[in-house]
């Protein structure tokens, strides 16, 4: 959702719903009581040139003043179920399984909006929601991804199944085969576990396979939203692009 | 390095030397106090097994508490040159343009550690260099990447170059090629820029090509150290792991 100009910025930014501000140089200095008000709520902040600003308008009236958000509205896990079966082989969906760092969480998000998932799966409890800690570190970009939060986990990892999808855990482990040596064809799910624990038990049995981020480095670990950026580009790498 | 028992481990906490501390669940309890001073300074801390850790000591004793870490000693430019030089097309080095939030430098390097990258070059200026939010942030593992801190960047990039690496710019933009597009067959060096400007002008022009990560999602940018992920992953995996 855009506002335009100084006026739609400072409300949205009082409902709370302010995630990026774009101020052209013109208004810079003017708008510096704005710019300090957004910045303290974590509001990503962009100058920009007047043109870029017009483009992002469509031509209407923003007085150098241009600000993207919204409220984040959760979206159904039918809804999601229904685009996997719309998408076949080139769907992709993150789920999270007890990711409680919100800035693990927002960084998650804002990985997941650029790769253009077609959905990101994270459990009530045992999880990071979508606060504003995690909105500042998704820099604003929260509000592009179908976030579908669900009761039950596995229930409806069952469910992504019966849609089509494969489901794939991230893990190490001697079951684990190279991230690397999967084509990603079909329909697909990677499913991330916690950064201390990995993934829970239950999860992991429901996985269709478990994969492995090859660390030819011999470190133990990467950080969890490191994980899922590689995952992530991978399957979309292999299928190129 | 390791450091064998609680002493050892108290010692080279003091000395700001101490990353990770394993602790055996025989000596949890006891350890109650050395683990607080250990998280308060933000020391990777892991519970496990007495037989792991008589694995990680070699038969030494450790009492049930084994440390890691030392002082984090730079590496030379030209010792990385040499090992470019040998490793030939597998060469795989990281190169750091002006990232500055020490949180974004330590996870680069902890992925970068994992990944088994060659080194990390960076600028003594206007970048963020190897302190303790770095090392919090990299988990305990930069002491396992070679860190090559340079006073000229650019200049540094043209000896590399001459090594025979390959250097890539990471950016978007109307000269860049897609990142999935590159075989990484020949020794390389990806070049980061800082999160809010990205490469600078003179860097951006020292490099070979110029790759952009591809963003179906349609958002403008990842994090840098999402980034990073992505860009050494993407060659690891180009070359089969």
């Amino acid at each position: 959702m855009k506002f335009l100009g100084p006026h739609a910025c400072e409300e949205a930014l009082a409902r709370g719903e302010l995630q990026v501000l774009r101020v052209a140089p013109t208004a810079w200095e003017r708008q510096s009581k704005l710019r300090e008000a957004a910045r303290v709520k974590g509001v990503v902040i962009h100058r920009e040139p007047v043109d870029a600003l017009d483009r992002r308008a469509e031509g209407q009236r923003h007085n150098g003043v241009l600000g993207e958000g919204g409220e984040i509205r959760l979206s159904e896990l039918e809804v999601l179920l229904e685009r996997i079966r719309d998408r076949g082989p080139l769907a992709l969906v993150l789920a999270l399984d007890g990711v409680t760092d919100p800035h693990n969480f927002g960084a998650i998000l804002r990985t997941a909006a650029a790769a253009g998932v077609d959905g990101v799966v994270f459990p009530e409890r045992r999880s990071a929601q979508v606060n504003d800690a995690a909105l500042r570190a998704s820099a604003g970009t929260a509000g592009r991804v179908p976030l579908v939060r669900v009761v039950n986990l596995g229930r409806a990892l069952d469910e992504l199944k019966e849609a089509g999808a494969w489901i794939y855990g991230l893990a190490a482990g001697p079951g684990s085969r190279s991230l690397f040596a999967e084509p990603f064809d079909r329909a697909t799910v990677l499913v991330l576990g916690s950064e201390g624990e990995g993934l829970h038990e239950k999860i992991a049995e429901r996985c269709d396979g478990l994969l492995a981020i090859p660390m030819p480095g011999g470190t133990e670990s990467l950080n969890v939203s490191a994980a899922a950026a590689v995952a992530l580009y991978q399957a979309l790498a292999r299928r190129g692009g």
